[in-house]
């Protein structure tokens, strides 16, 4: 990795002090404790972690406030808060690494329809931009990805390879979308019809707010009419599916393999952990927390944690799933009870 | 939106009466009666939304006979079927958005060996198209969509962007598959020899029927020989897993993450609703439906609807579910038989 | 399929005994017995199939030693296993389908400062191989895939359509990536401060062992630092998630639709049957097999089989299962219980 750093320009960034260690010292990386090579920083923000401290290669490491063994090869920096002050290097080497040079790639297509400022603007390797699409300043747009025809990005979009974003879609600023993400797939509407299923077109769109993340392979799927909505903020992991018409709020988390189906309705600062599956046309309220797995077949209208394949209340989930593994000394107290009973018929 | 419309030229396309409003006002858009603006088509299809229509910003709505509120500056055209005269809209202005172009775009690939009449053909920038395919007349083939060595497409085909169809694989005529999709992947096959995983080579292709459609970034499997097939009129929803020499019958409906493991065998008119999981080698016959999430770990052989985590009929598993939800109740009357039984060998 | 064989090949090949036949005749393709057409070769390695046998039209077919019917017209070779002997017709059918011509198209893009020898490895049309890139001797990367900057690929790798490695991700020899999978997207990781989720910079990295399979559209996620892990030999279905930092040994078995949640570590030989999911955070040890859609909500330190909605014993778990459908009984007995009680209440 490039951009390397001293150690005391490290311990300034991070308002840290240095306990060990030559103001000099090069620092070209960072990794964990017990992944770290000599030229990479690490951090020590949990002391179960000591162990690993005492053995690492790093050539620096950030500690808090009072630690002073450690490798004696190993410098230190200590500070209030181990683990932020780690956050600031990641994003130093990381911002390195993924260093933005605007410009549209000769193996890239634009319709010249589209608008986009190549000045301001990276168009990766095979990527395919169509008429009428407008890209606001600042986006990125990977290798073979496609945005389609009239769609809009807003500013400092990042688009990964291989991501899709189909005719009309919208989204707002600082969009990322991981790789082979589609938004704005048909929905999935047909009429039965003399035994066969006719496809019912769909022709709205789906309109991603600011500050939204899309992850890898997920799916979402246009609105009949009308539009999907993803709300501002709100992350969304690896391979959902979240069907045509449903309407999600703000700064939701929505974990990797849920399923939303069409129509429904979900409030702000939700969150469905993974596997998750919600039926279609109902409402979850506000700040609902759905733990992994959960089955969602009616609105949720309190707020709170629930489970279940019905979901429930999370304590009365647990308490039933107690029962069920209690069955077999269930059953044992009935055969106990009916041999009493049957002792009782038959003794006196 | 283009292709405008007037009132009198809407009207008469439903064969509907016009309530109220000029024959030439001109329509450019649809929406449902929320979402609106001026120059939108909208429908009135079921009196919950009456009051939606109250304020609708619509300038035209279809409504069924009868109706003649709404606000007065909205046009209104009646009709016996609303929500079937508004179908009709749908598709003018679906169709207006994707006017067909044929011609194989310079930034695509086809290769010379290739069977594809640019004439009626359709290739989107940087879709490619191996040596040996076929593409019948009439179809579409997306932004860096893969069309593989040999593959076989029949007419009037729609494959959208990044969507791949492996070597050999057949679709026949009207086949529809979304963004991303991946028909012949190779199936999840190996021998276990000397304590690893040996690969089988999977040979075989998949046959898709004609009008057929595949969701977005849905997988399926290549036989490992033979062939896997998805039967005429059947419609998958996305992020589907079909396996290995699976076979699907006709006019079946395959919901969002459902799984179905190798060599299964469905039959007609079925339908899996989201997240249903099917192991492999077994049968389902014609005219079963599978609630959500349905678990299928053997052979169904009598129509009709299934449900739970290891598939029983719905009404049984209704009644099971609800007993497990009055497990605490059953724990208490135990309870009680046991205190009683107690006091009974205590007291007398 | 190109490369006929002559029967006298075929007999020679795979050590067979030529039982009906001439010498000369030329065999063109292979299929299963009941798909077979004349020209394919097919096989006969379970008896249940002997009535398919006896109406294939395969022009021969391999059998055990000692079978002598079958159509008349139907060449035959006898062998020990005729499943073993046919895999090796498999594989030179295989073969002939999919020659390997190295050479960079002029529709894919190699950044010039990538690491690749077009004398050894196939870059097909539309592909992307970013810069500082290294692809190892006999790799093949697929149409429209894409190799990001400073990823490294050993040797003989496929990489088929669209698949996707991000920057800096590491493959071992002979790894194969199925359509549309993605290599590195970010781990799903946020910070949440004033009522927004921030987004963790993701700066780790994947790295996949040798002889390691991944599926069609699965993803993994890199790691927050560090690396994410596939051991040698690993198989991984379809639209599996793997997430940031798990780690997974050798010798796996990851079945599709799986989830695996963030910093989980899994043993060798292990195997995760469909729609599987596992918590963060926790360890599955060595030769552990978890039936479909168990869910893993805590480390696993025994080997064994588990199965449930809270993995347990598979055993344990049948017999939970068993009660459970026995529920309706067992309330009928508490009921038989409570009448008798309450007879013996009144009548005395």
């Amino acid at each position: 990795m490039a951009f390397a750093l001293t150690l005391s320009e490290l311990a300034r960034w991070i308002d840290g002090d240095i306990v060990r260690g030559g103001l000099d010292l090069s620092l070209t990386g960072m990794a964990s404790l017990s992944e770290a090579s000599p030229g990479d920083v690490s951090f020590l923000g949990n002391e179960k972690y000591h162990g690993q401290f005492l053995e690492t290669k790093a050539s620096a490491v950030i500690v808090g406030r009072g630690v002073t063994d450690g490798p004696d090869s190993t410098a230190l920096i200590a500070v209030d808060n181990p683990t932020l002050a780690f956050s600031v290097v990641v994003r130093h080497f990381a911002q390195a690494a993924a260093a933005f040079t605007p410009g549209v790639h000769p193996s890239a297509f634009v319709d010249p329809e589209a608008a986009l400022d190549p000045a301001t603007v990276r168009v990766h390797p095979g990527a395919v931009v169509m008429a009428g699409a407008k890209v606001g300043d600042g986006c990125e747009i990977g290798p073979n990805a496609v945005i389609g025809e009239n769609a809009v990005l807003g500013r400092d979009c990042r688009v990964m390879a291989n991501a899709i974003v189909r005719e009309r879609c919208v989204l707002g600023d600082r969009v990322i979308l991981q790789p082979g993400c589609v938004i704005g797939s048909d929905g999935y509407g047909y009429e039965f019809s003399d035994g066969r299923h006719v496809k019912i077109d769909q022709v709205g769109i789906v309109e991603i707010a600011a500050d939204v993340e899309i992850g890898a392979n997920t799916t979402i799927d246009r609105a009949r009419f009308g539009r999907t909505v993803i709300g501002e903020g709100t992350k969304v992991d690896n391979l959902v599916q979240i069907a045509h018409n449903v309407v999600i709020g703000k700064h939701c988390l929505i974990v990797s393999q849920v399923g939303i189906s069409g129509s429904t309705r979900i409030g702000d600062h939700v969150t469905l952990a993974g596997q998750v599956g919600v039926v279609g046309h109902v409402e979850i309220c506000d700040r609902v927390t759905l733990a992994a797995r959960t089955g969602v077949p009616s609105s949720i209208t309190e707020p709170g944690i629930y489970a279940g394949r019905r979901a429930k209340p999370f304590k009365e989930d647990m308490k039933i799933q107690a029962l069920i593994h209690r069955l077999p000394k269930l059953v044992e107290r009935i055969k106990a009870l009916e041999d009493k009973a049957a002792g009782e018929t038959a003794s006196p």
